[in-house]
């Protein structure tokens, strides 16, 4: 029997935490970079949120809190808010994660990330 | 029988949470802007730290991932590496935490975040 | 005779030096996080824009400046701009804070102030 | 006769380089801050990318990588992405520089400069 | 009577502004970079610095908010609080700047300005 | 005859781009994060550096510029000023490139990626 392949096991990864988002930016690569989507695939979901060590909640903990703390990257962080309640964290720990924010990146780091929640939490079927 | 007030909040959460360190930046602080030590025990720790609706290891692992991600503030990306430990976070654990800061912040935050860890760890009584 | 608050002395500050869009931005949290309002109110404009040692003109100089000079806080950038001419900055003060941030950030981080700048002038009653 | 002066040189720089664009960002500071329209033409223009030792396409590769790396200036990464075109660069080279961005500064860097690119070839007359 | 050039006027700013720090940074970059250091005179000094619309006081409060906000530039935060000395803020000013940086870019921003403020003051004759 | 793997082929990049420097970073890993010296050599240089479409003196280019601007990876800056060498781009290309980070990113980013250059070309063997 053969083993995964990391595009196989991206793949499945990214399916199981960004769901139609992760798979709306695979598609929206194919006719400039498809190259892109594949490593994009591979590396950090095939790779690195297919890892033991830390589970998939308590990395998206850490990839809101970066992309919020940036601020350069405001659909990412609605993607990963997103993926933050697909793999367990409810509504309230990412909103704390936000507001937490304040203390590390500044205020409107804190305010943005918050309003790109309350975007994402007012898409969801609650 | 009087209720804590944030200050002495803070002062138990930052001694629960960075230890001798974070009692080193307060006393670096008295002959420059000692309010602001007020306003770091105050805010981040007697506010912020002290909230319900998210553990300490969570927090941890959100500021870990902000400081490493920035890249901008080492010293405090020390300190939290030693408070993760402290709140229960493992020398695995962190590290995976930096290395996923490869994929949104790039190589060289992860690898500045890894080498920083490794400071942190070899310093600490294991 | 009750001492103010830090809320209620935020409150009078933010509606000084904000005006509308400061009170806009608190009732914009209020069903994601009113609590993360409230910290708002108490730790920017209760604690730290109501010390002395610095005016309120001065305070906004360095908030245009820095929030321009980072380049990731558009909205609260235009707040900053027209909170500046509340509180005694004219439009050709703002305007050299924002060409200088050529020299410290680069050109486009000054270019996206001055248009900024242009959309709050434009929308101000002169 | 007379020498070019800075202003003349980069006039005809910025014409060659960023073609309607670059004159688009001059006469949008006119009412604002004719002033920094003058020193955007003098100094990037008439003084850096006039100088010897680097060629343009050279220089736009150098420009398109820094911005998408910065993440925080969208409308001028637009502005070079054309630029870079006009200079010599194929879209190939284009793609491979912000897909590279993914190592130094994140993926979602990368991802946001390779939808930038996407705009910006769409538009373009083939 | 010749009028003064961009680069007399710039050394003169310069001078008048940072001091011997100034200097040093022009002579470091003799050996590498000797038309840099030409620029820096010319566009920063001679041409922002010596416009009439913002004192220079007002000036060094734009630069050192930014500068610690933007917590990649040590070196150059130090030469500004230095600077900020030499035409007018007070110690006192400078620290109530550097606390404010709290809010708008995090803690370790305001904290990392802050230790900078103290070098600088401590190696000053008071 | 087997092909070469990622891990090969970003081995043998490695050596050929960051010569030395390289081969310290992967070992200064091997004992805290040994996967992640895995990961560095197979999709930064077995992936992205080993594709076609752009040649390896501009993907040097790409760096250099991209690191400057960001201001926060200054070893990974010296490590890639010194590739840039290895790969065939001049001193005075390497000092071109820096210079005109001072449009995008500022005059500071410019300043310490031309000090980071001066450490490097003096401890070269010329």
């Amino acid at each position: 029997m053969q083993s995964e392949t990391r595009y196989e096991r991206g793949q499945r990864q990214l399916a199981r935490i960004d769901g139609d988002a992760g798979q709306a930016v695979i598609e929206a690569l194919a006719d400039i970079a498809p190259d892109f989507a594949t490593y994009l695939l591979e590396f950090p979901f095939g790779d690195i949120y297919s890892r033991d060590g830390l589970n998939l909640r308590d990395r998206e903990i850490a990839t809101i809190a970066a992309l919020a703390a940036m601020g350069t990257a405001t659909p990412q962080l609605k993607v990963h808010i997103q993926a933050g309640l697909n793999v367990g964290l409810t509504r309230q720990e990412i909103t704390e994660i936000l507001m937490q924010m304040a203390v590390y990146a500044g205020f409107p780091a804190a305010l943005n990330g918050l309003f790109a929640a309350k975007e994402v939490f007012a898409g969801e079927h609650s």
